[in-house]
């Protein structure tokens, strides 16, 4: 493929995903990385490379001026994969669609970001459209295994009374950051603690539940979210953390959606450490009923970066403005 | 809903698909039968409800004249389900388009029809994109089990490096008409006749491999089928056909697609009288493999009625032209 061929893209945000992201596209022959950008003084001015762990380096430094980067790069694509919620990234998202630049995003938020952030996304769908450009917030949970499967597997209905989606999560295999993110290793009080700050739990179940209802054509009135920690029958180890009996071993985050005073759909997500039966199955009532499974679940980590690739054609297609997994073409690898 | 924001639709083909589309589309507030074609004269001029076995009449009758039917009722959607072949099916869907209609579309060859009948496809866009109307094959498979799904589970993959779908389907939870056509109750001779003379067998397989490809942005410069016919370890009786020990029960069909001398794609399905163990399995492997599941398998003309109807809404949003399952929006169930 020539060069000109090739879509221009810039990595904004250089956690785990970010750099995951980096040696995907720089693995790949139809993307050409533009740029980096990370506000980590310890990343700035490094090599995008060097950070991701290649021996070759890349030619591409890291930045923290993300205004200067996108206006010099030009590129037609942003991978964004800093934070979580939308009004945190907003001047982000803001910077890249002020640039001329897609967005493909995996902000938990941006995935359904009417239901929390209703004003934000106008604003967002607004700059978009205004620019030509498109948002897009994916991942793999939420953006694919929890929601859009389950959509797809809705298709083969001809009535759908009820979508159930359980994914059990083996936090012992993820990195760091999720472990600590599920608890693992914390006291119960601790757990409690953690929850109230905002500072322990997965985002996006809440967002799952409204992009299912949305596509679907439901109007839930009510939407209820769980969160307990699950505790450690034994002592266990990980390679981040230490966890004694009776100790929090992980999270079961249960988000149920309501019409019409029936549970029309509900969510159940477990992460923790010692998870004997990794995977992920879908469930639909309807007419026929479908059973849906991914046999050990799908990796997280892989596939929400794989997401933010595999993204990047359907969001150039697309007509401008904020977008949402449901109102773009067929999800898929693309080489 | 007021009647004016129901989609008006035409069912075009009252066999046992169509029928179970007429009595779906006269089950739902979003949808209103405006017409019903059939040229069989024993159905002509009957009320589609009596003909799906609904009691209270629709007051539609059925007429054998497609174009007076389409130039009056004006559908927004015409409903096709007649025959597999796209040069068979080529007036009617031009009759359609004609009068301004979109068209969903059960023949299988339409699934990915520049394979066959690439001029065919090429007139049938024209003729679509001049009128405005978008034309889209589907079904459950072709359509969906084995192509649309497994084209979504890659999404989950940073890399594909081949996909494996199997269906095994039992053949005798079937309506009469798929009995026949795997060759149930067959002696060996009469099966291979009506294999070379095509009456027998499964159509679509090759437009699914075909679709995938494409989906996934491969070139293919092989594709192989191959038909063998499943024989009974003993006798077996359906409602419909009787089976001696030794003669057909089913059929074994496998199409592969290839690119650089490997096996890309591999397409397996067993139809036959007398499956254990029913179901549909999507295999990829890639970075990470990716393993997925429909317990008991899909209900194959339940599902295809479905994908009739639930793409209905797609085709009213998509541009103009000759659509395909993959590059059309996220196919699901619509309340």
């Amino acid at each position: 493929m020539s060069s000109s061929a090739r879509t221009r893209v810039v990595q904004f945000g250089l956690g785990s995903i970010g750099l995951m992201a980096v040696k995907a596209v720089l693995g790949r022959t139809d993307l050409e990385l533009a740029g980096a950008i990370d506000d980590d003084l310890k990343k700035v001015e490094r090599d995008v490379a060097d950070l991701s762990g290649l021996r070759r380096p890349s030619g591409i430094r890291v930045s923290n001026r993300p205004q200067e980067v996108l206006g010099v790069k030009r590129p037609q694509v942003v991978l964004h994969a800093t934070q979580s919620g939308l009004a945190d990234v907003f001047p982000q998202l803001s910077y890249c669609l002020e640039a001329g630049a897609h967005v493909v995003s995996t902000c938990e938020e941006l995935v359904f970001p009417t239901v929390r952030q209703p004003r934000l996304a106008r604003d967002l769908d607004f700059l978009a459209r205004s620019k030509g450009s498109v948002v897009l917030g994916t991942g793999a949970n939420p953006g694919l295994v929890m929601d859009t499967m389950a959509l797809v597997a809705s298709a083969a209905c001809l009535d759908v009374r009820s979508v159930r989606v359980e994914r059990i999560v083996d936090a012992s295999t993820r990195r760091e950051s999720l472990q600590r993110k599920v608890g693992a290793g914390l006291t119960r009080s601790e757990f409690r603690r953690g929850l109230s700050k905002g500072t322990l739990g997965h985002r996006g179940l809440l967002e799952s539940v409204h992009l299912i209802a949305n596509g679907l054509g439901w109007d839930l009135d009510k939407v209820a979210e769980k969160v307990t920690p699950v505790l450690s029958p034994r002592s266990m180890k990980t390679e981040f953390v230490t966890i004694r009996k009776g100790e929090v071993a992980g999270i079961h985050h249960v988000c149920k959606g309501f019409a019409e005073r029936k549970e029309k759909i509900r969510l159940d997500l477990q992460m923790f450490v010692g998870v004997k039966k990794p995977g992920d199955q879908i469930n639909i009532k309807g007419k026929p009923d479908v059973t849906l499974s991914f046999e050990k679940g799908v990796a997280g980590d892989e596939a929400t970066v794989a997401m933010l690739l595999n993204m990047i054609p359907a969001v150039l297609e697309a007509s401008p403005g904020l977008r949402t997994m449901s109102d773009i073409s067929v999800p898929r690898f693309r080489a």
